[in-house]
């Protein structure tokens, strides 16, 4: 390569062709600011109708601040997209982001993962290099992903590159984040870390390269059980005030300082993240028969799951005050997504709240502004306007309110 | 009083006469600063010996910063100090402050806490303000200690004040923390937090008045609730990147950011604070049958009681390395107190591991630079410098060193 080619490369578009399996809230924001640093990025997605709306320049997911931009930019220049993986063919860089969910055990399901690795070992070559983003528990790049790559395309981990950069998304800021947050990559071996990180780090400003691809994995896996286990002793702290009647908040303000930061109480912890990461320590835990080494993780798992029940105990107490049968009182829970401002349900506690209530034959109703009424009939709940409730539980807030009607 | 006077009391020394009660490590630091603010301070402690040095301008105690000055400019003139709680009966101001231990089932045993207030209340007049400074459960305040100063002195509460006022020392900062620190008091009753603020903004420069006694108390137990499950946390997690072959450290730095304050790992926690307090939230529960509420900080403890037992088997492991008989492995445990630099064995893990080796029939000794090898041989230890041993183990640092000797 003469000098005059490297220049025109840098000024044009980069050399490097990269793929991006999954095309979703983490991996399409991904997509497009790679796109946008100049590489020509190829787009795999199972969804044929999220690949057709991208290549027209259209942002087929909800409101990304930055995103819309950059998929009209992009979309179909930079950035094309495709549901048969011989459409990056050419590429040499494959990352792999796409969906991890728990089973009713628990126990991570790996299906979503694997038939993308699958894909990637149909067209993986020599020298190509393959990057896992996907939370995952600490091993699985260098044991199932290897794995799955070696046996599809017949090439062996040295003929190919690996290694793991957890994504760092976060809906609402994940543009942002991808252009600021500090970012780490490991390798599953050392000519696999190095050379990730530097393709990498064309388009991630902020990157560290760690010694492993399991230390990266347990990287990310560890910042959620922090917030885990903080949220379950605000949770639990929360219970003990209401117990000897002090006002948690007072409290909480006057005790944080430099070096003490409990965090805010909450009807338990949604989302796809931080209910999911302790898990992937526990069971691996109890894999190995290090029965002990996990309990803290154990109990603010359940700590937070349970904090439903205070809830509906709180919120039945109120009913009890107004004169009424029980049954009677029309309760509306407001607001549903495990978030506020997130249209996001996946293993929202405020939704199993309702369903709690409703289950145990009281009155319950939901009310969210991001989903319509059809949308909350869909999850099985009834929905109806807070101001025609008689206790409205503002879970965001973790208020109770009671209204006073026309009885 | 006329303005002439007003003036002259606050040129000279204040007012009001203030006693403190407790003139261990907590109570004669706060001692020394009254007296240095421009009180008169009549000291009260059960060891005469102690007293009577201090009245001698000497610091009975060990080494603090600033505390050996301050004594020796107020010790025997504006600080004097008795045995006897009617040497106390002209002051307006008792100020609580002495050790509360847990006893062998971690319940709190009040004998010492009792004994002051029977004593105070023995002198106690109309219009006196009491404030209690030891860390307590929450309610003690307002339950144990309003009912022995009201049997005790035949006075009711509104006659006299009642506020609690949490210690915030540090051995080595509790000067500093005195001046400089956030300080929070609350009253039982309105009047009474009122009262006990005016006085103690006196001297407390960074004061702040809180809704109640029990908020105050609650404060100061969740801030060393915070600490040990983070603590505990932090264990957990090593333990775990110990199995998986992770290096902590590494992961922990590249976790740790804005939003993620993971701690350091340990041999469990020590002393008279952190793994005292969060027993008062569990045995409260309990005692309310509200056995939910305090699950994890009940795992927290235990995570970080029992890491102990980690120790010991990673310890273990190297004598088996070593070319001798178990038996013969000389092991050297480091550092015995329960904070480097602090002369203070109370629950210290690092001595529990110690004899938990020897226990087991290990040739265990001990080894800390700051007790004598006597001082080491009264806790029932074998004292040996550690260049002596086969194999060191480094408590605050948690490291294991295999020495070769001649065998």
């Amino acid at each position: 390569m003469t000098p005059q080619t490297t220049k025109k490369t840098t000024t044009q578009t980069k050399k490097e062709r990269i793929a991006v399996i999954g095309l979703g809230k983490a991996g399409l924001p991904l997509a497009s600011v790679i796109a946008d640093s100049g590489f020509k990025v190829t787009g795999i997605d199972i969804d044929a109708e999220r690949c057709r709306r991208i290549n027209k320049g259209e942002n087929p997911l909800g409101e990304e601040p930055g995103l819309d931009e950059l998929i009209q930019k992009h979309g179909g220049k930079n950035l094309t997209t495709s549901t048969n993986y011989h459409d990056a063919s050419h590429c040499t860089l494959f990352i792999v982001i796409v969906p991890l969910f728990l089973d009713k055990d628990n126990t991570p399901d790996f299906s979503a993962i694997s038939a993308a690795f699958k894909g990637v070992a149909k067209v993986l070559k020599q020298n190509d290099t393959v990057v896992l983003e996907t939370t995952v528990p600490p091993t699985t790049t260098e044991t199932l992903v290897r794995n799955w790559l070696e046996e599809g395309s017949h090439l062996k981990l040295g003929d190919f590159h690996l290694a793991f950069s957890p994504e760092r998304i976060m809906t609402g800021f994940s543009i942002s984040r991808l252009r600021e947050f500090p970012k780490v990559i490991g390798g599953v071996d050392e000519k696999s870390g190095r050379q990730a990180f530097r393709i990498y780090r064309q388009f991630i400003p902020n990157l560290k390269q760690v010694s492993s691809a399991r230390a990266a994995e347990f990287i990310k896996v560890i910042e959620g059980c922090y917030r885990d286990v903080n949220v379950a002793l605000a949770n639990e702290l929360f219970q003990i005030a209401d117990s000897l009647t002090i006002d948690f908040y007072e409290a909480r303000e006057a005790a944080n300082h430099k070096y003490c930061d409990i965090h805010l109480p909450s009807t338990g912890v949604g989302g796809h993240c931080i209910p999911v990461y302790p898990w992937f320590l526990v069971k691996e835990m109890e894999r190995r028969e290090k029965f002990s080494y996990a309990q803290l993780l154990r109990t603010a798992r359940v700590t937070n799951d349970e904090m439903i029940n205070f809830w509906a105990g709180k919120i039945i107490r109120e009913c009890l005050n107004l004169n009424k049968p029980l049954s009677k009182v029309k309760i509306c829970i407001k607001g549903l997504t495990y978030r506020k401002g997130v249209k996001e349900t996946y293993h929202s506690r405020n939704f199993a709240l309702a369903q709690l209530l409703a289950k145990k034959g009281l009155d319950t109703y939901a009310y969210d502004e991001l989903l319509t009424p059809k949308e909350i009939e869909k999850f099985g709940l009834k929905p109806l306007q807070p101001s025609k409730a008689d206790i409205v539980f503002d879970s965001f807030n973790l208020i109770i309110n009671t209204q006073t009607h026309h009885q």
